[in-house]
């Protein structure tokens, strides 16, 4: 396994390279990010993973700084798992003028959902992946459903800008009682670890009301945010959308997505769940 | 020469074409582009001239209608150049959704210059060059020196967004009586034509004030501008900047680039000159 620190390198291995797919990560890997890289091993001759903590997409006050940072553990991982390169590039590889003058800016669904309560976050993730990709060249790239937002902003950019990748989505992984695989977890107290698996809870319990006709989307929202609320959580939002456009849902939808984040504690959570019906 | 309309022919030709050369243009070609095919010949295996009159870098009230249009003599004059493809998508094939959601966003020069009397423009230009090199995925690619605002942009988005593909800067073109060529020429009367020269003669002489070691820029910029509107034009902007950077040029500098754009009738023409002294 290689491990590749430049942009003119990155480049150089990829042209000799066949098929490559490629795992854009921001490190302290768990079973979730490994899941995509098995994806990516199916998908392709060789397997790229990125490992970069993007100051772009962090907010004024998010936890860009305590974000964990794992690096040697991470690559024991990825060897294990055949990955042909790691590219870890510092800020200076990535960002050589500190600021990045162009954008790519995505449209408003960036300021809707965690885009209200992470202003920038999208622009921030749209433009480093757009970055990666035009490193590394990759013929696909995975990512995962847990992040349902950003994989519906990376999908609808690809489309729009005609960036020659193809997206695969990999479900979420999960712990035995419920919680989303999240490098987060890793900022929960004992008391609150064992308190996490409600936000799964509630979103499983709408998905059954859905699947059972409910279209009282605005009663089922309420009661989980009341729910999560009575148990100390602090809400951002628990929304039923439709789930080919992230668009809110009409009555009748047939495909959903019910989305949360809310804060237990300093950490911040999401999850969602899909529904067909 | 093949003439290709869809992104997937335009891709599948793509990958057996060893090294390709690109130039982006609007069509109703001349000699100007002429030069830039000639050069993106001794660049690469294989030369693309994409012909598409990009709506999204018009402004309201601009000539994105009365743009000529003049496919059959544009393919001749490729064709008798040896060029591989014309890339010639409809408006469908690029804006499938009309709107172009997602953007390329430039830095502050978008707004400054030409940019300031076209908003959006070179987002516009940004956006579809953008496009453009995800559909051809060309190793080279050449921009005029004319649009010289854009080359800016162009060469500064590809290497903010680490695009990988070589920008090669051409001369600009001019008719024996100094006049830019460019195909807004054909909206002048012979009247007009006669008179168009002026732009160039004010610029080569704030060119050889500047050689002469003059660095009183306003005054320079005062007298073309007073030159000009005394022969009856319309003055948008005449600037020297930094050649390097675009920014306002301090007095000692020593790489220049004199820019101006002015009207004549209802015909907006731009024009510029390097200095280095």
């Amino acid at each position: 396994m290689q491990i590749i620190e430049t942009i003119a390198g990155m480049r150089a291995w990829r042209k000799a390279a066949g098929r490559v797919a490629f795992v854009p990560t921001m490190g302290n890997l768990h079973e979730g990010h490994l899941s995509l890289v098995r994806e990516a091993k199916r998908r392709g001759d060789a397997v790229v993973v990125s490992i970069f903590v993007n100051r772009l997409q962090f907010g004024q006050g998010e936890d860009f700084g305590a974000y964990p940072r794992t690096f040697a553990e991470d690559c024991a991982k990825l060897k294990a798992e055949g990955v042909a390169v790691v590219f870890h590039p510092n800020e200076a590889e990535l960002y050589p003028r500190i600021r990045q003058d162009f954008n790519v800016e995505p449209p408003h669904i960036q300021n809707e959902l965690c885009g209200a309560f992470r202003p920038g976050h999208f622009r921030g993730v749209a433009t480093v992946v757009s970055k990666l990709f035009n490193i590394v060249q990759p013929d696909v790239a995975c990512f995962g459903k847990k992040d349902y937002q950003q994989l519906f902003v990376i999908r609808a950019m690809v489309d729009d800008l005609n960036i020659p990748v193809e997206i695969v989505p990999v479900d979420t992984g999960r712990a035995d009682d419920g919680l989303a695989l999240s490098s987060r977890n890793g900022y929960l107290s004992a008391e609150e670890r064992a308190e996490a698996p409600r936000l799964y809870r509630n979103l499983s319990t709408i998905r059954a009301a859905l699947e059972a006709g409910r279209s009282d989307y605005a009663d089922l929202e309420a009661a989980a945010r009341a729910d999560l609320e009575g148990a100390g959580w602090q809400v951002d939002y628990v929304e039923v959308r439709d789930a080919a456009t992230l668009e809110v849902a009409h009555a009748g939808a047939h495909r959903l997505v019910v989305l949360a984040a809310a804060r237990l504690g300093r950490t911040r959570l999401i999850d969602n769940v899909e529904v067909t019906r």
